[in-house]
């Protein structure tokens, strides 16, 4: 094994020292002030142990990596019957497009753009109230990162619902072709909760542990279901620059526009990276160069 | 290590049972009356052996298969500048699409959909005429399989050449955009004979070590080249299916229309496998669960 | 002038022979139930005459005929400036996509298919309720008509709110650009009331009028501004069925999914036909079809 | 009746005052090198009188107005078996777009953007060679003119071969799904020929005169083709400005990417226009204000 330390205080040197850090969201009132320079990332080894570098202790609004615990909790609720709703194929288009809804009659192309976690959402509301369903998923990260302490910003939630208005459009669509069977209001209500989870990188590598098939990792989630989530991060995890990021890093991967990114190295390690500044594709900058660093170092690609 | 000539048995068994083949590729005269329910498939493992069950010494065209070596190969010659003229993102559209070309000023989304392998042919005939590009392709694969005995099959590129009417609009199309450097006759008169490159199973498994990263494999191909390429093969190898291959199989790998899928386990094996019938993707669909079920029972997928 | 009466007689005769009347709306559940064999035909002439043949005493609900009047009102309110938040082109897309939304940033293509309709009846909203919007909508029908006695079916409009998941999607994706002002709920809910007018085709000939420049009509709007929604009657009355509504008829149009159109022969003629089974592009099948026997008995095309 | 001299002379004067006067077509060299300010403009009125203003005898290669001769002519040879193959609806894309021909399977929207009037091409040549059926065109257009002078720009033909790579990928895009009779290179040959007919606006509005039903107008198309002719040009004339053509013209007319227009007021006058330079839309810029202050002027639209 490489001198992991030593790789994680050279690659935030590395992205203290670049020029550019990309820009905050700027669409979410909550997270459009926030500074696009700050930086952490922290790596869970094979043997447990817990590495960081940067702005560790800062937390984060982790956005879509949310979508990455509600697929996995919502398949263990309803199974392969939600491959009738949602396809596996990267669309190919923006986070929030709604262009292919309209030519693939309401059925969005994967869980892990927006139309897609929309309908994630609307399974994990299937017979209980939104603060059931919020429960539970906090439940779900909760026992995955061993934490208690995790919780969702209400703020945050309150200034997506105000400025939301796309993942309205979403969502309507989507139930004008019955693919929706909540409530818009009640669905992204829940939906806009779930994307206010608040975490450290720490805490967010420890929460990706079970994706890593790590040898002491819980199994919260069955083997061939963590593949196939594995199989979806790296095609549709980082939106239409899913192919640029599998072609840099190497990993599984799901990014979100709080600048936090969540990828694995099955059998070898969790990592998280944060960095709120966003590249072209809504993905955070320097997180997606910190990665490509780190596989790059590490030799961790799942590549060869 | 499981018991892999029983395991290859045991696939081959369960294809021959399956009640649907798919259908040969009708738009190639020449492939239109293959039967589609043959079946071979080889797989050469770390330590050099090959394994090969059903008809491994049935040659067939590999068709677009060859676009895995075309760009291994264009990449030593022209390196990154490849991407200033391809980019490396699923598109999301059928492999013969035109739609995507005009959105994107001629620009393919990846090297392995049509358009974008004409662009990497085009690469291939600087400063050479069409004998010689192909000369050094088939000096390429034949040196990857360690058999000089590989050839294309003339019969099957006029075939292509005179049913290609959709390949000559789409470089046309990219010729108006500036981005084809030779004459589009010139580019898919080598491209046809490109794609009629003929290899049995065995033969294909054997090439496609360079990408499998084995520890005695020939170094054709840098290491960080190679695990590009895998990375490619995950997100676009398939076209609009590249997301089920890799729900389902979990392996990076490219298929052709004439049956025929390479894939590769990195570190652990290279595997071909052939089966005439295509499923609504284009890909083999024998082909396909082979490869679904020989990552199952070996664990060999890249994601956990 | 030909005689007029035989002329509508015959085709009243002609339609009710037709073995096919196309489907009554299905997505609108006040309008599924009914029958789509029924036909009426209305047309004032330049003397001011009403002939009328069929049911023309039957109230059906105008649907999306009630956009040009909406449009012509609007513009009456802000002039010009309606063109910098929607465009004058056919869309070539259905009466409700919302694909160019996208990339076109959320500016409708023209103010006769919904999305275009909707930003309309927002400019309507402008300093004043609902109520007040609907009730200056209705004055200004009612004096095209001459007719005080005009009403708006409220069971329609209820009937669509809880169904028009579709528009709300469009509402809430122009929002999302800034191009609705008031919120998508209240703006919606004007809107449905305002498709929800009921007029038989006597009544809507005699509201189109002024649209058709009588020499005795009155001069609601001026002439300039007529031809323009004239113009876009021929361009974009018919969805993605407007050249050929333009090829077979001739007229400037506008129809409705409760199977009515207004038409008009400038200087000739204002003609309404109502048929509740619609064409495949979701426009009267039979309307027309005797819009098209119209014009050709008569000679009234715009086109020579 | 107006003063016609006094007014064309008006408009040519406020033409000349314009700051602006587009960009000519540079992606035809031949044509790049014209002076965009030219302007001419020339009216056959009902009563067979020519007025003209500007620069009425200079001849200018009349581009894509030799789509409504050609539709014309060919609708006389095949009739309404040109709908199987080619659409009436505007295409609210690009003259040369591609991707709906992707999406409506080789079938384009309408006969008047280059796709469509490709396939007109393919009809005249059925059972002669380009030669003949170039000479049947100009037969045509010449009796049209009543004019035996009128004749092709060999060197326009030429350079458009030479830069014409996007018309071949529509040409052979349609004859990969079955919509091209003859070989892409036989009919483009064709097409760019009857593209480089050269003629002075004096000569356009003389060879319109048949579509604008003129009292002692010539008979070479019967009245019910001339309305269709004319409603054809009013939704799809001027591409993705058809629209906007007919909101500010009110009139019939084809544009070219030589700066012609070829407008026609029913029962009234055949106009022709000129200015090389070009709006956004690939229409004459100058050509197109000048035949809105025509209108304006002379009361002459079609829609009131």
């Amino acid at each position: 094994m490489t001198d992991l330390p030593a790789i994680l205080a050279q690659i935030t040197q590395e992205m203290a020292d670049l020029p550019e850090s990309g820009k905050s969201a700027d669409y979410i009132p909550e997270l459009a002030c926030i500074d696009p320079d700050q930086f952490a990332i922290a790596v869970v080894t094979a043997d447990g142990t817990l590495h960081t570098a940067g702005s560790a202790d800062q937390p984060f609004s982790i956005q879509s990596v949310s979508k990455v615990f509600a697929l996995a909790l919502a398949l263990g609720q309803v199974g392969d019957t939600m491959w009738q709703r949602v396809g596996v194929e990267p669309s190919g288009q923006r986070f929030d497009s709604i262009l292919q809804l309209e030519q693939e009659k309401g059925r969005p192309r994967n869980p892990f753009i927006n139309a897609g976690a929309i309908v994630v959402t609307d399974t994990l509301l299937k017979g209980c109230t939104p603060r059931e369903a919020l429960g539970g998923l906090m439940r779900f990260v909760q026992e995955a990162a061993e934490d208690d302490t995790l919780r969702i910003d209400p703020s945050v939630a309150q200034s997506e619902i105000a400025t939301g208005a796309r993942n309205f459009a979403l969502a309507h669509y989507m139930k004008s072709h019955g693919n929706l069977v909540h409530e818009p209001d009640l669905v992204l209500g829940t939906y806009f909760h779930q994307c206010a989870i608040e975490m450290t990188v720490a805490q967010l590598a420890r929460a990706g542990r079970f994706l890593a098939d790590l040898p002491d990792g819980s199994k919260l989630v069955a083997a061939q279901r963590v593949r196939r989530l594995n199989a979806l991060m790296v095609t549709c995890g980082h939106y239409d620059g899913s192919g640029d990021f599998a072609f840099r890093v190497g990993l599984p991967g799901k990014s979100g526009v709080g600048g936090g990114i969540l990828a694995v190295a099955p059998g070898r390690a969790s990592i998280a990276v944060w960095s709120p500044g966003l590249n072209v594709y809504g993905n955070s900058l320097r997180g997606t160069l910190a990665l490509e660093r780190l596989t790059t170092l590490t030799g961790w690609s799942v590549f060869g």
